[in-house]
């Protein structure tokens, strides 16, 4: 069996546990809180960053970019058939849109936005000696910026069926992960942006996403809404 | 002729650089400073960010990681013959060992030391109204962190004859192009990292390198030894 070392909120760990999911894929989970910086963890990825597929063959893929990579490829032995869907479908246009969005969501949204509220929300309150309270003003800078985040996304919801084109990818799978997170905090002002709030509601409500809304951080309970999949 | 957008010591557009002539494919330099956020150039990548590759069939790539891909799988058309270089070469697990690296370079080195070492260094000093002289105590946090990843460069070319495993990849690309932006400033204490200095003077002596070594920055000298191969 499979095992994906990652972290409840983390929603690099998210997105590929949604990609695990949509290609069927089996895997244990292991929950690891990678600010403990931890010997063993250190030892499987130097880096110390969630998320870390080992895959039944002994082989050790880390990181987000290197696992859906890899994943987009298929994993072996695993699929007798055709892959129902790819991470990364369409002619190489197609998968460059796909990967520019990926990165949108996992690198720019992540630093301006998701992990930044994650640190002021949730770290804090677990790293020992750390001030719990989140700051006002870093809190107001993040919530500007989430907003244009959502922006985007609203943006390329209208313009598209998908959020990269025609086909579900993993840049909508990377979007809604983050979005969870953000939505797990009680932090989308989901009435601001429609034509975002419909298409995560399509995202949400896949099958692959039911595993991410049973998620409870013990002393920190969801926004009211966060399972519900008619917000 | 394919156009590249870049800014001169970004180590994101250093690495596509070093890609593109290991390639063997010509291009046109056009600079941006992504800083001014000119309609222009948000128009071309909403993101904002370096590098974009405009290709000859009219055709736009944003960021390192979608441009990085693309020309993993050749750019068609250009190559009447067997491409010379892969830049992710191997089976699927050396692939993901390529990856795990790339992302260490222009991912965590990115956040953690260059990326640091330009605002304060370089682009402070474009910025209108910014302090241009540079914090002693984010100097001193953003030499420590040089100094572990040198000390990771410095263990990978000790235990393989590139950085990556026995061939030449973009991994070795990412993390030269960091290198050179760092040297260019004259914060690489090449010294204490001898087999990361034996490893880089291999890459370096490369004629691909050739274009990165001639830049200069209007107002700030390159450090001594910045263009010379036996450094």
């Amino acid at each position: 069996m499979h095992k994906l070392i990652h972290f409840r909120l983390c929603p690099l760990s998210r997105s590929i546990r949604l990609a695990l999911a949509e290609l069927d894929i089996d895997v244990e989970l292991t929950e690891e809180r990678p600010w403990e910086w931890r010997e063993e963890f250190l030892a499987m990825n130097p880096a110390g960053e969630l998320p870390v597929l080992q895959l039944g063959d002994g082989q050790t893929l880390c990181g987000v970019y290197a696992i859906s990579e890899y994943l987009g490829d298929g994993i072996e032995g695993d699929a007798e058939e055709a892959p129902i869907f790819s991470l990364f479908p369409g002619d190489r246009a197609a998968r460059a849109e796909v990967r520019r969005l990926v990165d949108w969501f996992n690198g720019k949204m992540q630093r301006e936005a998701t992990h930044e509220l994650l640190l002021e929300k949730v770290y804090a309150r677990l790293l020992p000696g750390a001030d719990p309270s989140p700051a006002a003003d870093v809190l107001r800078a993040i919530r500007t910026n989430l907003r244009y985040h959502l922006a985007y996304v609203n943006h390329l919801a209208h313009q598209r069926r998908w959020l990269a084109g025609e086909e579900l990818s993993f840049a909508d799978l990377a979007a809604a992960a983050h979005l969870s997170t953000v939505d797990y905090l009680g932090e989308v002002p989901w009435e601001e942006f429609p034509v975002a709030k419909v298409w995560y509601q399509r995202v949400k409500s896949r099958r692959a996403f039911r595993s991410l809304l049973a998620d409870r951080m013990p002393g920190a309970a969801p926004s009211a809404h966060y399972a519900d999949l008619d917000f």
